[in-house]
């Protein structure tokens, strides 16, 4: 059971008090507080735990302070939408919001290399109207002996160049606790010149120890990527372990599952779950379409199928899109053939807007006729 | 190797006498001919089998009734994209164009029950412009005693209600090669109201007797549904076999791979492999969201998934939709809780129209880039 | 529910009338006749279908002519093994046993070529004491250019081949019901000189109208193997159609399912289904140790992966193993790379009689303990 | 390119100084030196990388101090069979053998919980002569509200009991790098009375960063579990990330795959790949039989599909088993359904042994029959 305190209740007031009181004479149950800070206003809600079937549902929202009271089911505890669940979804970060409603495009480097790259793709970010990246420092690699990305090294200068071009969001994975250390004391060192949103790979995606270590930072928001041999259940099951130790700024990253039922994809694109998972849970949804797809194959009608696949997610109203591309693919040292062109950024933007335009389109059709329907 | 012959060229005519004659001194070199007998014209074909690497391809284009020479790939030799391979995708059946450049509606019930069922279904699509339905008179069951279809006994008035509702094509699942004999018998019995796209389901994808046997007629176009536990290659293969007796009418059709990955789906949908068919081969691709998703729960956004999904193939440049719709789900026989309801017709239509109408602007957006960027 | 008869009882018996008498004086209540004729006596059962809730057990037990009454699950009603089910498995075909309890080892060609092979083949058989075989004359071949086998035209050679060197049963792949036409006229005009267990692969496990007419003869047994893109409960629903239709002589072959979590085998290797399918079903068990392996790669220890997977098939208890050999498999139209030379015969032989003699001692030992424990 | 250096020589050796002089005049050629501490000797190997494709095997063979030189390919530096690969297999460690060629099972309880269940196992354990043991401290759990293990608390408490009962090994899940510290100190605190081998578990298969630095201790071997959405491929990479780190005493262990496709079973039964793992590299292979099967459901011959996988892994070839035991399985914390009896623990033993005897005559008769085939 969650109880959502009015907002200008806080853990110091007053009615907060009494309520804790109130609930610590109730029998077997144990409380625990999760507040979410927003720009305007902050939201403290108190997740009950133990025996809460016993509880009266009326009698607890008629308490002083309280604004409403969510009974929630087993699963998703923090993140899920529960019965009758109005909270709001997403969150503001550095200025950027991510929600369930709106659209954001992190196009950026998959992996640092040099600081000429960087800067042309920044660059071009920035005469396009963009505000978010992506940019690997750390790279898991399959093989041992590959590149495994420039590491801390390379961050007070990628840092540097995204505020000099009006970045306002890197979205880049870790793959350890220590990187977190790396990314805030390069943040600090550098005057803060952007932000960071912390991006959990496939292959971590059940790495309890790092998502708890993550979960418990407030810092950063976190992109949480679905494990790609295991259940979408199982993969938002791990979200909650952000979510459970504090942080529940997270979207959740589709990026196709590892079968070769996918192919010639290099993983079977699964865009379809992106309906599912904003049905399930509060969280914006992102789609990674270039690792999905792998390849710069393109259709009859021109269009590659990094396009296709990207105006699939957004049509079914994706929130987050996080996209390959490279100034000079052929000179990049991880996932050169899969990334877009810099000449083709304009045009990749164009046909990401005509996509998010029709689900918009289908968004007010779907209020009309739900009304008409009367569902 | 594949000679195109000149439209006016036919099995009779002088130049191809000769040109047979040509290729009967050409030596290890086999011939097939294949014809398309289109309502403007006849496309003739010779396929060249054996050792083509010698032949001289500039020769046998100068010879006098030959239109160009393809040099075809070993694999989908009739139905792939060869290269600088232009012959047209597609095919007219019962005066609806099937094509990779168009898209077809086919909502209709998922198995035929009662005659009162199936007429107010067709009314509904007659109110609403279709011209196309779908009507399973053999339902495959996986439990021997589920209810297996009315069979050929439905045949005759669904055909006359066909008729009488100005319903053109019906896709009709077939599963032995008997269906065929008992669905032309009934055509005929009832003065052909309708015509019929034989659809061959996911579980007789490499019933590769089955495709011979419906391959050498040509008198329906036939729908082949993509294996569910194979890779899309044999699955392209299997549309081969059809092609390789003769019958090259064919629409491919995606509808979901079989793995608890797609979990909460019925299936993992596949509709990322729109553009892969269409770049592989010359088949207009179908989806078939009622069973991809199989069930009708619904996002926030108030869009059920079986909508979210076909928007996704749509956007991507579908041809073909198959969906289920029944009057009453609660009493259908077979898949009621992915049907959809017959209110939601016009919802349906509007829906897939935003998304098409996206795609054609992507398609535009797509020529205009592609010439500035001199792709 | 299932009437079990005395061994006595025929359908031209008094108990038998008057028993049908009784039955039909139950509201409800549909009965479907079912009798085994073994070489020493016939087993005749009476399914009960419908309101079968409402009947009393223990009445119908102490009818005349009745041995027990089975109630049954719902899934694999004829096939499976209900709760105090004591029915006997397996059964004899021309004089060969195959059952849950013992072994028979198919060793063979994977598709017919020459004369010559099948004799060298067969010959080595008789040689090593094998009566039974595998000899592919229909096959099924992913592209449609690819040899599809001999077909009909080798049958007569075949079975007086096989008659010559006392082979008793041959099993061999169909893909239509004609090729059950073919193998009974083939016989016929031979003098049938041997046995055949028509074979139903994996790519028509669920091709239900064969199935349903395969099911309806009852002069050969048929091994069903289970469908490589499907769940195990869909594949031994596939061999309840068998089943259903009146032939329950039936062996389920596991033989590897599709996915590249196998590689680098060619099929990911589903042995560990041998003990499941012998406890949910009546039905001995075969394994495909070629087909799942694929290749003839070698362990260190000097065993090939074809030796080891069998021998992993053995110890679990399988009745049948279905193998491919070869004289020369360079020279092997279909599926060469895998199989095992002539002169390995001796040695496969030996291996799998250690295998089988392990689990013999198991079983004792399982015998022991279970009483030891109580369980 | 591998040199493996002679017995007698070690880094401190004028040999070697020697050789490393010779190879710094090679151009583009780096090299790396690998120890392998052994009880009886330590071998010593030099790895070179670069342009080694100019250098003189022979010349480098005559050079002093050199015993022998292996030409590697790409994958699998360390712990692959190279070509003329005869290094050996295995290590030990606290006294056990781990090797290709020998097996220990690992009975154990899967998650620790109190002091009186681990001391009936362990007592259990002596009285069978057993001196390994598995016991989880840390379990990753699906969902973060599951009892995610006792941790350090129970280390000491764990240790010294291990010791009591003769225990040398005990098999423990690690999920961060802190684990290992915890278990240092806790072992050096209680006098070290037992061995450790560090389990990681399939989540954790591509956590390259816990890979890394767990690589770099040489104190404890490690068991590192196949990852079950990935190709084997992928997870022996995975090894060979310890092994380039400095520790190659790894055990790779085989836990079946996630995919329905293995229903009734919790995960698809993967050990046909026992010996494939053997053949790729020179790591000891375990297996899992409780996690891949999941259940304690029996055949009709009374074995469980525990104990058949198992014996399906040993005949095959397997080195380790890592089986769950509970005293009071419907007192365990995690996985109860799966656990045998401590009553069982010598049944279990017993029917494993049978097994292992039957592949080791197996082994026999492949080596005299490679001699009769002249292989």
């Amino acid at each position: 059971m969650i109880i959502i305190l009015q907002p200008h209740v806080t853990s110091q007031s007053a009615e907060f008090r009494q309520l804790m009181d109130y609930l610590s004479h109730r029998p077997n149950i144990q409380t625990r507080l999760h507040q979410e800070i927003g720009t305007r206003q902050t939201l403290t809600e108190i997740y009950l735990i133990g025996d809460t079937a016993s509880l009266d549902q009326a009698e607890i929202e008629n308490q002083p302070g309280v604004e409403r009271v969510v009974r929630i089911s087993e699963e998703y505890r923090i993140l899920g939408r529960h019965h009758d669940d109005r909270r709001p979804t997403g969150f503001d970060y550095n200025g950027v919001l991510f929600s369930q409603d709106n659209l954001n495009v992190f196009a950026g480097l998959c992996a640092v290399d040099t600081p000429e790259h960087v800067e042309e793709m920044l660059k071009t970010l920035q005469q396009h109207g963009q505000v978010c990246t992506r940019m690997g420092a750390y790279k898991p690699r399959t093989n041992p002996y590959s590149f495994q990305g420039h590491g801390k090294a390379c961050l007070p200068w990628v840092f540097e160049l995204a505020g000099k071009y009006g970045i306002k969001v890197i979205a880049m994975e870790i793959t350890h606790d220590s990187h977190l250390d790396e990314i805030r004391a390069a943040l600090e060192k550098t005057g803060k010149p952007t932000g960071v949103m912390l991006q959990i790979g496939t292959r971590n995606t059940q790495n309890f120890e790092l998502l708890k270590i993550v979960g418990r930072q407030r810092e950063f928001p976190v992109l949480l990527k679905r494990g790609f041999g295991i259940t979408l259940e199982e993969s938002l099951n791990a979200a909650e372990y952000l979510a459970s130790e504090g942080n529940a700024r997270i979207v959740f990253g589709l990026r196709g599952m590892k079968t070769n039922m996918g192919d010639p994809h290099r993983n079977f694109v699964d865009f379809a779950h992106v309906p599912v998972v904003k049905r399930l849970t509060r969280m914006p949804v992102c789609i990674d379409p270039s690792h999905s797809v792998g390849t710069r194959e393109r259709a009859p009608d021109g269009l590659l199928d990094v396009y296709h696949v990207t105006a699939q997610g957004v049509i079914a109203g994706a929130n987050m899109v996080l996209v390959d591309f490279h100034p000079h693919p052929q000179k990049a040292l991880v996932d050169g053939p899969q990334a877009l062109l810099l000449e083709e950024l304009p045009w990749f933007l164009e046909d990401v807007a005509i996509a998010r335009e029709a689900y918009e389109k289908r968004r007010l059709l779907a209020e009309r006729e739900t009304r008409k329907l009367r569902l």
